[in-house]
């Protein structure tokens, strides 16, 4: 027992004499007792008072065999249980409800006998028997501590054990149980995880290049530059350069002969009347929608998180192989290959990432901003927003001017019509005034 | 004009004839030019090849009065305005569009003309003719600096201003505009306020009170301790205490006789013969739900917000006595009276606030639980929770009970229909026999 407190005087707790269902509770520390509600409680009074027996016959750790019909209680069923449940084979169950229940639904959705996953996990599953997804839900049935403690008082049991408590006592007798299965679990994962976080850093990379580098995007932000200058007065004029995200406000200065029309729309029939190569800036930034995706706090997060994973099944292995070898384990042979595989992979992106990481501060002091605090997310997404704008306004800019095209033609038709009624008119006119003239 | 920076040339930036509409970009920092994509750009290149006068014409700030039916822009319409629009009023409109739409919307649902508005400010709204979201909406219509100084520079055209822009202009040309607004704003909203923090603070004094003093809480935490203690073997045994959150726990172990009752349904019916006043701490724990719901980061926010501004009142109503006022400005006096009352108003709730605070601290400290991270809304939310869990549970027992004792009922009465049969049956047989006999 755990040593005892000053002034705790040692309680005489009567002992069922079966095991029984655990109270999931949570103990206070001994030493947070003092000054608490709990000094003046005595639970040796209460025992007094209960019926102990009945306790001890409703929350029994042997538990009949789950009889699905029994939550209908219908009299007849209930007396009809009540007389075969001698007869019935128990089971011991010490496991919470919930949990064992979920436990069975794994067990049975993996349909593999407990010497089974055993083996599959000790040959670092050789035959592919466990799924990306079962090893998650494995991961969270290891047994832990109380667990084990429990089971171990009854495992001369073993036979009368039901299925999840089973299992968990099975598994809890390899050696490093959950540090294999973690492993594992990395392994497989391993290849995908570097799958999602390599586009995300080439993005990066290219799309800074890109920025940097577009001949068509410097030009038009000169174009910009004199428009704003010319417009603003005082204060907000004469400027040298602009923030970035000015670029999306350009929209928001309507025209003052149709409020339809914006400073952008504008800005582009211009472009393409004057400066007709710089419409292709668009071409030019391809891969900026991807970067404009990417938050740098959440890719450093996955690459920690494959790193500590790395050095957590590296010193896995370091510990197997230390240890004397069970027949039939294959982790050291397994891991230390996949070790040397994935070391290098790992260092592959590491390095993209940094280099990706250096080309993206040169482009963001390029424009005059913080690199501090503008983010791959903050900063693409600026330019992002702006494509899709000008990709909008473009299109509208073409509406209108196909728009127009057509009433002109419809005129032009309108007129040709009159015109051509008018000549038959007059013909009409000149036939009468001949006829009156034979 | 800002001062240069060192090797940047003063630029030659044609001037408009006219004002234009202004392009709301952000301006980079002229120190933070250097080595820079800015440095490479020359709008001076630009201006030789723009059509300067277009863009006079396309963005004048001079603004024909809004046609509606312009955007329906059929030929025959665009000729037919052609011809009008020398004969148009012209507005000078110098306000971003959408900023100007949503200042003539709020300024057409005050109803008021600017010379009213003016005096109800001047006059801290002594006719109430400015309710609290009309005020909310006016800060939002602030002039700012940029606003004034393009406005200043057209003031001689004062009766050819918009409406939003007239609007502007008008208050701008109050002292202290701005803070006469949220001065006023927080005069309107100060009750409300504290009648929002008041109940809070109060549920919290008072479920502290409660939970520490109940006696059956008391008696209902020494009967779960003695079911923990007998239940649970090993580590988890032999407790002293529990934590509080352990409460929640009762109800997650199931009984082996039937899994629809779990200990917290049993512990009930113990409650109920053994301990029946411990049936009652539902009503001694009234305040708890509401306390439940006080976040102490957000009351404090709240308090703290309430602080400051009347603070900011406070140096304004200082401002203002030290200078002239001019007739019909009421700040002085109405805010003085304001500031007496609001005060004492506000250190009352902060006392209350105080004291319930360690209320609090002594009610976590009594059940053992750390002070400094248990927050009110995690601990009145577990008694809270298993307020209701046990409410909950309770009256599924009376529902097993009904259901039990109606079984019963249907039992006992078909059991006497049955012998009334039987004897029915005797009796006809009796008399079929006495035919016989006859």
């Amino acid at each position: 027992g755990a040593p005892m407190g000053p002034g705790l005087k040692k309680k005489n707790i009567p002992q069922p004499s079966n095991p029984l269902k655990s109270f999931n509770w949570a103990k206070l520390a001994e030493n947070k007792l003092e000054g608490t509600v709990w000094t003046d409680l005595d639970d040796i009074r209460v025992f007094k008072i209960l019926d102990l027996e009945d306790i001890e016959k409703t929350f029994s750790a042997y538990q009949r065999q789950q009889d699905f019909f029994m939550t209908n209680n219908s009299k007849q069923k209930e007396t009809e249980d009540d007389s075969l449940s001698s007869k019935k084979v128990k089971e011991l169950s010490v496991i919470d409800g919930r949990r064992a229940q979920n436990c069975n639904i794994l067990l049975s959705r993996l349909k593999l006998s407990n010497d089974e996953i055993k083996r599959a996990i000790l040959t670092m599953d050789e035959q592919e028997d466990l799924p990306k997804d079962m090893l998650e839900q494995l991961l969270k049935f290891v047994p832990e501590k109380s667990d084990v403690d429990l089971l171990e008082e009854h495992k001369q049991e073993l036979s009368r054990m039901a299925k999840a408590d089973r299992f968990l006592y099975e598994m809890s007798r390899i050696s490093h149980y959950q540090q294999r299965l973690q492993s594992l679990y990395f392994k497989k994962k391993f290849a995908e995880r570097i799958a999602e976080i390599k586009p995300k850093v080439e993005a990066l990379a290219k799309a800074s290049k890109e920025v940097l580098h577009s001949r068509n995007l410097k030009q038009l932000l000169e174009v910009v530059l004199a428009f704003g200058n010319y417009m603003n007065k005082g204060q907000r004029g004469n400027a040298y350069g602009f923030k970035v995200s000015s670029l999306n406000k350009i929209a928001d200065t309507k025209s003052s002969i149709d409020k339809n029309i914006t400073l952008l729309h504008y800005l582009i029939t211009i472009l393409e009347k004057k400066y007709p190569k710089v419409m292709l800036f668009q071409e030019d930034l391809q891969n900026v929608p991807e970067a404009a995706k990417v938050n740098m706090t959440e890719l450093e997060k996955d690459i920690n998180n494959l790193r500590s994973g790395l050095k957590n099944v590296e010193s896995e292995l370091e510990y197997q192989k230390n240890r004397p070898q069970e027949s039939g384990d294959k982790f050291v042979s397994v891991v230390s290959q996949f070790i040397t595989v994935a070391s290098f992979s790992f260092s592959d992106v590491e390095d993209s990432l940094q280099d990706a990481k250096e080309l993206f501060a040169k482009v963001v002091k390029h424009f005059g901003e913080d690199s501090a605090r503008m983010q791959p997310d903050e900063f693409f997404g600026i330019f992002d927003q702006f494509l899709q704008s000008f990709a909008e306004a473009k299109q509208e800019n073409e509406n209108i001017r196909r728009r127009k095209e057509e009433e002109e033609r419809r005129a032009r038709m309108e007129a040709q019509l009159k015109e051509q009624r008018e000549r038959e008119r007059k013909a009409r006119k000149a036939e009468e005034d001949g006829e009156f003239d034979d």
